[in-house]
């Protein structure tokens, strides 16, 4: 069964009475007539996939979980607290043996809370990730140039953002230095061991729809040639991949040779937008490596995170 | 006198003739009728301000300069030779001191060539400079976010950069990544020693019209606070201050403390063009300061750094 | 002496403290500290400047009116009632005469309202009126393409209008359909009596910061060539002109003869923003002529609208 | 068989060598490889589907077609001549009947040429025919913003069309002033009597990647309601959709009820692109009626009218 749950304002309404649809196609027949709940528990569904701003989410989230139901969220809220696993399947699906230590942490019975990353961590954590397998990783340097897509509707006024590039986003540059030493910690029992690499990152918004493009610097622990970072991302494969989830690319990572690749406009969409696309792969001046990557924010970044997540949950039987 | 040049086939033309005239004012009366020479010596000036294609350049300059002009190039063809002066008046007035060194290599007579920066570095070394001289510098990572003016005309294809950021601009990297060392450098006699700071560099193109933001982290050599950096930025002055030169900005660095400044539109024209305006000051997880900064690629960048050069030759009784 | 005065509940705080500054240049030291008062008299002033949302306009700069004080307002709120002047000073000063009329009207002692036309109908306009007075005008088509500025901050989301075009603004159509009837009308004693020629107006916002751009066709009632109306239009002087009001412009409307001018970034800001240009004037397949035209909105259509038309009012004797 | 053929200089080639790939998928390996041959028969195929520039066509193409080929062109040259078809398959497919008179006065045997038209004219036509139909159309204003892809690469510089609008398209105007009189004539035995209403055309170019949208005002013959209007339009059927052409849209014209639709970035993609999408239809002030559609210039404006044009020749058995 689906259900639809939003604010009380819009209960008992239809989708179509409370949507402001902005997506290109129709919105279907189907999808029109859903009714709307309130958004707490109980709602007639198996697993609740949400998308809250982050201060409802806490309490709602939580409710929810505490009722039972299973509970996977785009929402900031709970991501660095330290018994909920924050997934990136193809990075650390071991995480999500966090779920036992949190039900008994929290009181919850069958319910638990599984968090995917903000979108412009999980771009950077999937380029990271081989490397960090294959060299080890003692720092990083992301410098984002963010689709205004990020910021919802209306979201980014059009007047801060054409012919002009705004260097604050909130929040986000704190999300990308913490969320990826926690992706990429440890499982250890109870919590997560953060990874001990450094990550600075500068966040910026540019005049593009949709696709975040960030420049990466790169110091490994151990020697790499390009090559062998080239190998290591192309080569990159995950649980997603060897378990054939619907949702997964079947290259997480691709790899562009030319010079000018990755763009925005041309890569956002490479596997359905669930692929990271890494291109002017070179030798760094300080660091050990620099590249470029896009991904696409609003499909890997939010919804097809939540998605590829639920489907591993359900490949794990725990959904 | 004033006399204009350009290649062979517009030689003997009217400028209203030949130029693709691109800027909102209307081409003044007195420049329309402008008479074209061809770009070689003899040309009725004191001086001679060149913008050639680099390789062009390398010819032509030369020719003027054996022919005895001082030559102002905005061109990259000369500016890593060890005896041509690279200079921004605010930071190194003294490589000036490279022309007779020149001269004698050269054979030159009463000509020389003093060229400016790259319109990307140029914004960089304003920022750069008073921290290498309060704190001393070690490295510097800068990510470019770059105005669509700076490829000239038609430059960069409309395809190429609506609704998109391209991760590649020709030569650009380098000439950041080498440029700040020689004008940051130490005046040597007959050369420069460049300064022993490392400079890494990722430029991108993004969709506004003019003006360059920059995302730089620094890593110092002494110790330093937010308030020490934002003072030593603030509070530069260089000799187009102290010697009050027409085109100099009264304030070379303007800090803005708004968590959202500078924003490209918004802070380009600032001392019409001429300042560099930072801001974001922030401490770096990494290296020691990250922060941002806009400056105007076409004016600073470009025209604006080849005048006040002129300028300052002017002042130092050099022309 | 200059009062500022919104909302209440900006009411007794300074300028600074609640003004969400989006210009280029940083707001003056001067006007950071002014004191903002309630909106309603007394105000410390011999005149109101007035840029309200229509709704309040109505109530608000009638008790202005009605306490005494000279009202120039960019509302839309009292454009189109019968007793007040709509005016665009080169097209019909003469309209000031409708105030003794509007004073009986409303019992205002000094006070009077005078209204400035929407941002889209003041470059038609001023575009039509010496066409209209050279051969007569019988109907006008007219297509807008219009910057984001026109909807104010934060206005357009950036999700709106990035790679898009939006073909509708509320209101805009209608407002371009009546307005130049009534500015462009008869001074009839009490009222004005509107001119006599349709016009159809399709409205759509387009990707610009600043500048509205017309494609316009016409249908005159006598014989013209293109020279007679190119001549009509370049030609054309008002009274800020004679009485060299201070922010008039030398030429209201400056003709361009390349086949691809008026462009909106290059022609915006033409006589500071102040002018009309027009371009591409030639035969209509169906009307006489076609042309295009491009006014800076929030200039000439909005602020600078309202303060030529006070200077009009001081040359008059009016304030 | 499909052959692939292109200039002398790109002769016996790869199509990687030669092809400036600019779409945002990668090309397929299938397509890498094929050879590139010269543009003149022979060409191992039995179909030439070409898009070439003008002046080529008009000798590359009659080549073609003298040697035998149909040849379906998308390009300019021959689309008023008056005995080849310009045909949009929903609108004018009895046009082919042209093809024994073309092959008569130019000497073909079995070869052919057939085209489809500019890629404005083509959604204004869809919209335009059912009301001609329906109730006769007597004139037809129309104002295009148009995408910078139809000036194909590198076409449009970023620097005219950033924050800009651009008024003039060589050509453009008198396109949309002719093609639409010739594809809704009537085929009259050797000829096609061109329709009698008359066509009024503004174009203009707006920062959009993709996809053209028109505002258009129509005088008709015959009276009609705005439901008239709206039924005429989303009931339109033609010979693709009846003979279930693979690439035919199943609604040729999709109206859409909302007031701020169509919009260029929601709607160009309608039906895979082949779609027009009609909105804001309401009554005019001066013509009877305004409304405002959005056509894909490079799919239904292009390749796929090319394609169409193709599936119904086939279906004819002229292919």
């Amino acid at each position: 069964m689906t259900a639809l749950a939003a604010s009380d304002r819009s209960e008992g309404k239809r989708f179509i009475e409370v949507c402001n649809w902005k997506l290109p196609y129709e919105m279907p027949e189907s999808v029109k007539e859903i009714r709307v709940y309130p958004c707490k528990p109980p709602l007639d569904c198996d697993v609740v996939i949400a998308s809250l701003p982050s201060d409802i989410a806490l309490e709602s989230e939580a409710a929810f979980a505490a009722a039972g139901y299973p509970v996977i969220s785009n929402s900031s809220a709970f991501r660095m607290h330290e018994d909920v696993p924050l997934v990136v399947p193809e990075v650390n699906p071991d995480h999500l043996q966090l779920i036992p230590a949190q039900r008994k942490n929290r009181g919850f019975d069958r319910g638990y809370l599984v968090t995917n990353p903000n979108c412009t961590t999980i771009g950077l954590v999937m380029a990271l990730a081989p490397l960090d397998q294959a060299f080890g990783l003692e720092a990083v340097m992301m410098t984002s140039m963010q689709a205004i897509s990020g910021a919802g509707y209306p979201g980014v006024a059009s007047m801060d953002i054409i012919d002009n590039v705004m260097p604050y986003i909130g929040g986000e540059e704190e999300k990308c230095e913490e969320e990826p030493q926690k992706i990429m910690g440890r499982f250890a029992g109870a919590r997560i061991e953060v990874a001990p690499f450094k990550v600075s990152a500068q966040c910026n918004r540019v005049p593009v729809q949709d696709g975040h493009l960030e420049s990466v610097r790169v110091k490994l622990r151990g020697p790499a040639t390009i090559d062998d970072v080239r190998e290591a991302l192309s080569g990159f494969r995950g649980q997603p991949q060897e378990l054939k989830l619907y949702s997964a690319p079947e290259r997480p990572i691709i790899v562009r040779e030319e010079k000018d690749r990755p763009q925005t406009r041309l890569d956002r969409d490479a596997e359905k937008g669930m692929a990271t696309v890494v291109g002017r792969i070179g030798k760094d001046t300080i660091f050990d490596f620099k590249f470029t990557l896009v991904s696409h924010n609003t499909i890997r970044g939010a919804a097809g995170a939540a998605l590829l997540n639920a489907e591993l949950l359900v490949a794990k039987k725990l959904l």
